[in-house]
């Protein structure tokens, strides 16, 4: 049997949902590797809508997360509440404000944050098999609320952020885009991407390494 | 001086817009490359939105090409109407139906489209000065309005496009996804990426190699 990895998508744009490059490179990685992706995301509204020309909301419009995360997915997506966790080999969540702001409201409430109710299910049900999981860029912020306390992860170097993860229950650990930290223990890597400010072949050369390590330990390693 | 490549954008999502993999995918081979590129499109409403869930057209709903386009360009994105042509060594036309929608209304009208007023003088500015210029998937079907006739293309293998581009002038030359067609004279590369049904590696690597291609060209090879 073929590999297959779940993609797990909060929209497109990184300003209101997952982050489009990131998500495409994570994609490109597991083809390449040659393994088998299936994208999913929740079936709710977004947030909020922001027009990513300005940075501003773009008051009254609103998009859904599911039909929104279509786009990058060239219409291959699947509502995660109907998604069968037993059918994965492994999940990887790539970043964007989406994974803040739809999957969990890390982006408004921080440290009292909580995760969408069909992700959280999802991914509890996934982190239960033992089989690994990648998070890249913003998406580790909901690594406490999946796996408890102690798990060691990393966000790159936002103090902010490191702070509110270390609130939660989280073990943030530094480190530069081009590398990953894992949890042994919990079989989870990380990688911060784009929660740098790097060119997209940095952020590529981060996403193809955690897809990597987490495809390796898909094969018991 | 930094090579310096012009992106042309069309939105964001193959079905409306720009085609999202193509469109990053060409981002990464230029930053990987060593090349600097400057992501543009014209300041224009959409054809329509088509919610890329259900393939349907999301009636009386409306979004901007430049404004779209800057969720793939991370923000980083300018209205072509005011780029620059000496500015730039090289143009890449990523695909998508947003080529044949918003930048020309090929996708309406065939052998009688016309191209989008601001995108056609850049691009015809652009190709009075003998720099290469590169066109992904549906994209080609530019190339005899920028060029005129006698120009040769491809866009795959689809029989109703390829009749149509002779239509209108250009010569359309079959070519599979991992290859690409060049045209010497007028220093024009295409490739056919997803307008064949082909998995994400295998659209990466003709258009990998197109770029790869261009650039050569902006070194007068």
């Amino acid at each position: 049997m073929m590999t297959k990895v779940a993609v797990v998508l909060s929209g497109s744009g990184f300003l209101d949902g997952a982050e489009i490059q990131e998500s495409v490179i994570t994609m490109l990685s597991l083809d390449r590797a040659g393994v088998s992706y299936q994208c999913m995301a929740p079936d709710i509204e977004q947030l909020h809508v922001v027009n990513h020309l300005t940075g501003e909301v773009s008051e009254g419009e609103r998009r859904n997360v599911l039909v929104e995360a279509a786009r990058i997915a060239r219409t291959n997506v699947i509502d995660i509440a109907l998604a069968n966790p037993n059918e994965f080999d492994a999940v990887i969540f790539p970043g964007g404000y989406g994974a803040a702001k739809n999957l969990s409201d890390f982006a408004v409430k921080g440290a009292d944050s909580t995760v969408q109710t069909d992700v959280l299910q999802f991914a509890r049900a996934f982190a239960a098999t033992g089989k690994p999981m990648g998070f890249v860029c913003i998406s580790p912020t909901l690594i406490p609320h999946i796996y408890g306390a102690d798990a060691s992860l990393t966000i790159g170097s936002d103090a902010d952020t490191a702070t509110a993860i270390n609130e939660m229950g989280g073990i943030h650990v530094n480190c530069p885009v081009e590398d990953f930290v894992v949890d042994e223990e919990r079989r989870i890597v990380s990688t911060p991407a784009y929660m740098l400010d790097v060119r997209i072949s940095e952020a590529a050369t981060g996403i193809e390494k955690l897809v990597n390590k987490v495809i390796e330990m898909t094969n018991g390693k």
